[in-house]
């Protein structure tokens, strides 16, 4: 199988070779986590952040929980994309609606660009959990949109472009809490104010993925369907535990599921995926892709306290996904 | 004051004086339960139903849960809105698209004439509890749209007529089971099949509305701001009591609370409210007004087993919820 | 079709006819309910209850919460199956083996005659709710054996014959508390001291029958397959409601459904059943049938404090449950 | 055994013989409930009372629920203890720090003399419940004073009498919600300030008062002790049940129980028990008590909605605990 | 005191003497964990295993998680008991019963050699989780028997000889969740087939086994009882925490406690037991043990994730079990 | 600003420099954890305990939960505040009413000198946990008064001089289990066994401090007001997070709050606080400080297992709360 990978040339981006002895389809970045949790004065942890290509350089938004545990969000600039410059104060939207723009909380960050913009998408705090939409084109001024929908909300992501020309973005709906379901849906707008035909992607089913999933980095288009890395939990005796798969989705009608891993690709097995403010999360939210090569990596936050990386093809991923699919 | 009320002049609804002896804003109709558990033979029980003026008579859609349990909704018609006939059979919606007509189950209906159609709205189920939306003409066919939201959303209520040019709707966002939480959102749609702009209108304080809070009866619009009927729910020991209070929006911007009672206006207290299915439900649905009276027929769900009236002057009402507001 | 029915024929056991424009397969008896809560003195309720012709006369093993709230067990008897004398103190059971026979609570009996032995099995306290095993030749003496399986279980029912040389048994694990689920389990035993060879039966559906279902009467054997009527509960914001259903099992492997109402038959609508201990109980435990006839008498509890009884034909309800059966 | 009763001669208290053909210690007011829900126009319900003889009349402490379904205190006057005049206004207490005498919520009042004063305590609202402590000379002027313990506390009920020169109250230390455990403890006062020398007095046990405890009327002086009248709860599948019970307690070291009831006393059967804000509730407040022949009316919450009485000899009870004592 | 040790001459087990300075009764092995999570290429961990001597070598059963995180049993090899091939397929069970031979899930199993044949018993989800019973010859074809009992039950461990010429069982009733409540029973059959004679052995008491307790490794026969190891669980704000114990059985009933260990033997806290897929569990499931010295292996579970070893002298370990008992 | 510290002066307290690179107000002991889990034999863990000057040597009291993780409370002394000798049996306290007396459960104890007398409050087991007091004059014979309240309490820390001729004590009233919520209340008492005239202090807010909070060490008295150390409670998915924040009371009305720091001072990220019996715990109990320099040693449990020390300066711990406070 020849896999096709849609997307710029990104020769630049962070890299290693898998292991030698391993036989995985992502492989951990030997210098992880590569964001410390302090990297910022006021900062108690940075993780759940997401990154993308600016020029020749690299640019992010990036969950940073203060030391009041107060959910924020930052944005920082690197050239190579593992050291990180992140501003100390949070992001300041520009919003026309004061009711919108009030912010009270934002996290799990995710950023695409689509045309010209770099669009954010975040779980925002509005009576409750919902999506944040902003954009900017420079990564200094941000203006917030609609909240894309009505609570309770999170993990909205955004795909790299329109779909029969609307904007489309998955989301997993939630509850007010540490919510102990949780399905991943579909929905389409034509001008990121108004959303509809909502339609059901998938749901959990057993192991790593029988509590909730929820979609992790912007789908990465391929010649064999979307590629959507996204996150499962399980619960155990002593909480959740969250790990990280892969599923392809159908190009036009995305809520087609074309193949979902059975076994998890990545779990939380290292000391910083396992000890820290949340123990056993490995969470991805971002990752960067060289079209030509197929190298990825995979940016995820570790325990809920730092960022770290994985590294993997495209392409292997993508016959990984097919040859170990629960949907025959 | 002189309270101006919108609507159709309605002389033939029913109507009961207020009884000798009671200053109460709302008196319940003397032969209550006006629609039995069992009016039609596959019915476990018949509440939570929405009315509507059609011609000289009337036509509603009536929750209708069978004695298997399930929750279905079916048409029925009257000609005084005492005395009902309801289909035997469900309604069978019409919809361009299975994964969205495929029926689950359906709830708490409400219906709303918008120019020539009649809009009905219900809570539907979509791999969770969300808001379905179809039209009819006739209330012979009906022709299911899109879900308006994502799940999981309860009490989906459209305002009787465009704002601003947009369709509006009150919804309450809800998790998949028997939610202990719940405010009333505003959102707005072009064309019934995108939404956004969503904003807060109002949440849950103390007492009988101190669990969560829904919209009941589509708005009545007066010139003091559009009266909103909503059900508030109190959690004893023994469960769920919900009682009945009514608000006064904004007509332009109705997220904004003009006023809100601070006691009930209705509560559980005779036996077909207590006693049931459900005990301790007193839950409205619809509201038939004669505009050039402001008599109000009030449809309610007792104890989630029957349907039954109560009665009010609109305009009596709307000094009510201004006289015994909680907001200065 | 022509039902046979297997069993004695019973023409004295109570009867009322169907009420005229009725269609219901059972019917409730006019004089409900028929034992009151406080029929012996120290009764705080007696119901879910049973019942066994004996004779010419009847007897029965009776569920009696005392003021104390202790479940307790009592034996009774009556000529007409209407007006019952019960003892005044519980069944003091025989036993070999204190550390069995020292009683801590009993409830829900059911008795059944194999061979020339009256059979009681009921939930029995043993470091937690299982299945006591009892016999009685008199109904005077009661000897008490090996309790049936390990804790939790409750709803065991024995077969009224055995089954291919086994004693046969319905039960329904489950936990130590509320149990908020429950399927039915089929076990057989060569000796009523060793049980095995368990096989799953029936789970829980939607509806009234959702969260957990259990054996109720002893299995009534038809031409048609055992006739099992069994209680289904269903959970609303208000805790749980028992209704009413019936099943066909296969004669020689009863573990096999043939056929299942999607419908229940019988649920809690009149005061006794919606008011009292428990709210919205209807629970069987027994049923006489004149196999002549049959008539069939059953008996059930009402709100977990009287016992009440409806009647129904067994031919009609064996058709009743293949013609509504949720099992194509 | 001859019981001699401390206390005034009030033969003129409500009183009704025991009804031919009962034996039970306690027998319901024929004319109940003697307080309905609305008989002041604000009130959702009026429950959980306690009176006390005033001069040749009889003055009460309320607790009613208004119609937001608010908790206040109301105080009332009656001739004859059956037909009574409430306040249309909550009780206004007169504190001297606003700390302490802005009222938040209160419930569940009991009143005694003590000397030259009537004092009421009552669970208070002071960020969390705790037990509120006031007196009055005459029902006109209430003074507040310091809360007597820490929050979460309900059911404080003091003694009619300083014990060993010390005040003396019972309270039943609870947590934030409904609470589902709950004890009965003994603290001292040297000046209704400070409080200590806690002592825990008795807990639950099984059946009828397995959930928790808490003391009803101020403690009835005997000759065999303090005879202490307490509800007792039990948890069904569908919420709480409450039901009333007696215990003697050591009459100079009121922590040691003497004797305490094994079946309750009075349990909710009738409808304006079973049926109403909260079913199945009654809840004893407060006992008138004739010296001279021993007859008791007790008042007591039905449902937490109305307002009963029943009726017995204090001797009666005495010896009733006596010989249905759990304790040996 | 001098203790017999009943069973086999194994000079071969693995083996550590007791570290200097230490006075533990139980002490680790340096080269812990024995089996890491990943020794074969499927598994996310291993662990909860239990092994025995086979010929001059040694065989085992493994609960092998695999990476989609479903519970799995395969079999394994090794010559020493310490590095260990294990099969990359799991077992596949032969049974003659398709609706018992259908594999749901399998976990925590133990194997004992009764006379010829290796009989395994693991928790086995059928209907939800019950004792699933096997055995085998040569630990390449296992022949599956009847489930011994209903759900729901988990640590099901086999005595290793039959007594009274019943096969002997202890398991620990549960429920369908991560059950928070547990005590150990013993039950008898005389086929393996039908299982009664159910007694309760021992309960929860305080600290380190309040919450739950569980039989691991097969009881060892001693001259002064069976060797009973056990888990057992606290229930700290984060979760379970599994901890090791002791007790004595009575020779020929087993359901009788002669002593039980008050302090735990061996409790988390190694960074191999209190970090991994569940934090703070170290959970026994077999011993080697030679009779000839008392020198014991024991293997428990780490984090649920890995394989350890514990070293210990059975016969300290019963003085130690005397000494420390909270029985008198 | 220049602090005034009212105090000893303690120049042989534990003391380490801010390490070079750290803004921190609060760094940790090179050496931490001070006092391993095991440090006598009968330990399974040594924490939340509290040390104080004594002479020129140091004494403390320390919470040692046995192997039995059982809590109890022992005695210990020390030259150098960092080298301990604790006695191996726990306290055996002398107490006048053997009711009281009974030990069954301490934990979490604070020591303060108060004149001549060292007092001892902790986490006392009474029928749930409260606050037992205690004196010594040496550290060698221990005596036992009232406890302060009636359950549920926890974390009672009595302030180190009299107030207004009243003893001071902060507490936290609490449920039975691991409470959920928890406020930070005043309480006085003219001797110590008399307790009243309650205030409440300040309340959870957001992130770090969101669940419950509780008084840390003894108050530091300063120019500036009492400085508060406290702990405060998150709750993530997988559990409770205990970190550690400052506040400034008002030196005469200790219930008025100055100043409290909007993030938290310390929270748990080494491994000692992150990996043990309870993951992710910082829990202080008792600080050292040198009123000369200012100088402050710490003393906090680390993952409810070991205990660790923080240094820190007061004078910049009380300008640090105050430039961070929440409160405007």
């Amino acid at each position: 199988m020849s896999v096709r990978i849609v997307g710029e040339r990104l020769p630049h981006i962070p890299w290693e070779e898998r292991p030698a002895g391993s036989s995985d389809v992502l492989w951990r970045f030997s210098q992880n986590p590569v964001i410390p949790r302090d990297l910022i004065p006021c900062a108690n942890s940075i993780f759940n952040s997401a990154v993308v290509p600016f020029g020749e350089e690299f640019r992010g938004v990036f969950r940073v929980d203060n030391r009041a545990r107060e959910m924020r969000i930052h944005s920082g600039r690197s050239k190579d994309a593992l050291n990180w410059t992140i501003e100390h104060d949070p992001i300041s939207f520009v919003c026309y609606d004061p009711d919108i723009g009030d912010f009270v909380y934002g996290y799990d960050p995710r950023v695409v660009r689509i045309e010209d913009r770099y669009y954010i998408t975040w779980c925002n705090g509005y009576h409750g959990p919902t999506i944040g939409v902003a954009y900017t084109k420079d990564f200094a001024t941000f203006y917030q949109l609609e909240n894309a929908f009505l609570p309770f909300n999170r993990n909205g992501v955004l795909f790299p472009r329109k779909i029969k020309g609307n904007f489309a973005m998955l989301s997993r709906p939630s509850d007010n809490g540490h919510t102990p379901f949780g399905d991943i849906f579909y929905s389409e707008s034509p001008d990121l104010t108004y959303w509809g035909r909502h339609r059901h992607v998938m749901g959990t089913t057993l192991g790593w993925q029988s509590t909730k999933i929820g979609a992790g980095p912007i789908p990465i288009e391929t010649s064999e369907g979307w590629l959507l890395i996204y996150h499962g939990v399980l619960t155990s005796c002593n909480g959740f535990v969250y790990s990280v798969g892969a599923a392809l989705l159908d190009l036009d009608q995305p809520w087609k599921v074309l193949a979902r891993t059975h076994p998890y690709i990545l779990s939380p097995q290292t000391y910083y995926e396992c000890v820290g403010d949340v123990p056993n999360v490995a969470f991805p939210c971002a990752a960067l892709v060289d079209s030509a090569t197929g190298r990825m990596a995979l940016y995820y936050g570790g325990a809920d306290t730092v960022t770290a990386i994985a590294f993997g093809y495209v392409q292997e991923l993508v016959q990984f996904t097919k040859d170990n699919s629960m949907i025959s």
